[in-house]
């Protein structure tokens, strides 16, 4: 029996519809173009969502069938209210997946799970070598030693993020500067992915290796346990006391 | 040359003054009591300060004369508004340290920081055996394997943090839970170390062990280097650009 | 398509020789317990071997085709020659699974995957609680927040090892100790995932949750690359040299 | 009262008695230009060593008297003999800091310490950019968020070494590659540091930058706690017991 992930794209969708050069690489715009690969993988199941959709993109429901949540923003971050972004990073808490791409490091929801300002060095326009330096790692499988995004804007350190749970990826630029361009961390019950390729005037997102990456991050990030509550758990009785009485505990 | 040290320790300093037992203990508040013991010490100079002084006790001046910030709290935490726990968090982000004691898991600077519930669970009233699990980290100098509170609050497992840097004392209870009961967090240019000993109606901060780690704690978290920004530096040269004219790059 | 995992589990099978309890218990030997547990997954092929069979075990044909390899051993660790640990860990090392039981913390391939002692605090004889500490790791999936050993051996900190890259499971023992009992390992292209429960003279590889530990920590160990060498990689052109002329890089 | 670090610095000393341009750069060998930087420190007091000393360098008497051991070595690696790599690294496990130098990577000593091959990729010159990734951490301290070495031999990635419990800097290098250039990690009760610059034919250990952070390692991976044994505790007694009778346990 196969089990389905259940994926949804939010994208702010706005590059690909002002711009004729996004628009000439994205017609449809990055979510069907990452909707589009993700679909071809029989247990993985894809919705996309835009900034301009009822609600923000995000309803309840929508997170009630979502397994892992891939996020693309960039000029419009701030349009997402604070309460959104909170139920977003309050259902990584609970479980779901959470894959955060390119200029999405300052997306409101990363921030909040990230508790950093998640700032860093940039720069328009260069070419990247991306390594991997952590080839045991699931999102790593089948990636090459290193590949090249010969487009690609410049991230560079100091990253502003908390030390990552694992550094999968690391891009060098001609430029002169190094990222930490795929980074993993767990908060809560749910995992996160930080991937910095992905600008919307190159063709990143068509890139194989590009794609591969984001489609490991979504079986890698696939719910494993879900928690039943964001609350402390108080009981009066020891665990000792509760254990002979035959209860269980929960996360 | 002795580089001195300034600690600032914050108390919401409420149980102390409604609660006989805890006025017993601490007449004077758990601020003041640790005050007095790191005031010992010719490389540290201390200033305590309450939730009902001037700004909730939380002044631009004081922040900009603070290397490390102590800060207990539990009852009032929703008192302390949302603008004055980003200013604490933000200035961490800048390079100060952060010592975050007991029941001030549930703080609002440490919750910006950690970017996760930091729920936990709980139960008044236990025996807890401190065990070290890393005994070269500095913060564990002097202090033994293992030692005893017969007296503290229950903190168990899951506890909602995102991955220490480093977990350097974990807290067995007679009851049959455990804890990670002493963690170290780098966020931007600061360090942070959560301490789980302290609740308010037993004398654990006359603890010698106890007092130990604080103070080990406070030179592991005195500023390295301090970040000029909180923002991404842009520059539309290449660092090797830069370089060739002779320009510097800061944090 | 299914992909099929290789699974061999070695086991020193001694004790199930010469105990009566542990006989009683494991009457075809601990390897041939797990291996009825695992083969019941289509999607995992296991094979069983021990230290009195051909070459101790392991040869280079079994070698080749293990995706995951198991072991248990205890009285007789010394008996397994430098060279056979030292194959074992080159293995891990090009990218196959390792999955230490229990005493095997002793083991020579550990040891040498560690470059620590491995020494820890032990008892015989405790009651166990294995609590959850990660419950987004893969290898705590259908785990609930904590589960019982009524017998068990008592494993206690400081164990010397390296800093795990995932702490899953803490053990909590009634007689005042703590342990890091479940704790995952990247080393070179492979995993490694040790799992304190298991003392022969007791049916701790019946309990059920141990069981699915063991059967996620397989998933979990599958290997993702597979490393073309272990020593240098030196080439007079530069990366870039080699770009243009379009060579690729192996790990 | 100030304490006194004891400094060992342990050189292979070949490259500057037989290469022209070493001798050039270092007349007194790479140890004596280390351990004059060093010795300007009123509480750091500095011993070198050489492989064609007595015993190789390392005597239990030197060890004894060593709370730090800095190491360079490269042609010679396979002189040191096996026990005497046992021992420093046991002495590691026990407490003693340890710093390994550049080509060090493939020490007798940090490979034991590190259970992997520390392979990596090479080529004999380029420019580096050492760009630090931790800001806060103690080894960065007073340290420029990059700083140039415009001759350096490249050490890029895969390395494959254990994840650092802290990466603190990270080298680009003008073909193409990059480099975990500065990490940490806990072994025991001792702390490694591993520092990637310092190739012979060039005058590194002559910039300020990279003479600051070997300083900074020195003073980070001072001993805290001292381990009394390798072995693993075992007492019938639990630890409760142990506890009513007023023992108290060592690590």
């Amino acid at each position: 029996m196969t089990i389905i992930i259940k994926v949804t794209i939010w994208n702010e969708f706005l590059h690909e519809k002002t711009d004729e050069r996004v628009k000439a690489i994205y017609p449809n715009g990055i979510h069907n173009e990452l909707a589009a690969y993700l679909e071809q993988f029989d247990d993985i199941e894809v919705k996309a969502t835009t900034l301009d959709s009822e609600n923000f993109g995000i309803t309840d429901e929508l997170l009630d069938n979502t397994d892992v949540l891939i996020w693309w923003s960039h000029m419009e971050q701030d349009k997402v209210p604070d309460e959104i972004a909170r139920k977003v990073a309050d259902r990584v808490l609970l479980g779901m997946g959470f894959i955060v791409l390119h200029s999405a490091h300052y997306s409101k929801p990363f921030r909040l799970l990230m508790g950093t300002t998640c700032s860093l060095r940039w720069r328009e326009g260069d070419f990247e070598r991306v390594w991997c330096v952590n080839p045991g790692h699931p999102i790593a499988k089948d990636i090459p030693a290193c590949f090249e995004l010969p487009n690609e804007e410049m991230y560079g350190e100091h990253f502003d993020i908390p030390q990552p749970d694992s550094v999968v990826f690391a891009g060098w630029f001609r430029g002169g500067e190094l990222f930490r361009s795929g980074c993993c961390w767990n908060r809560g019950a749910g995992k996160v992915f930080y991937f910095q390729p992905g600008h919307e005037t190159n063709p990143v997102y068509k890139n194989p290796n590009v794609l591969t990456i984001i489609k490991n991050a979504v079986y890698w990030a696939t719910p494993c346990n879900k928690r039943t509550t964001l609350v402390c758990h108080h009981f009066d009785e020891t665990t000792e006391q509760r254990y002979v009485k035959g209860l269980t505990e929960t996360y």
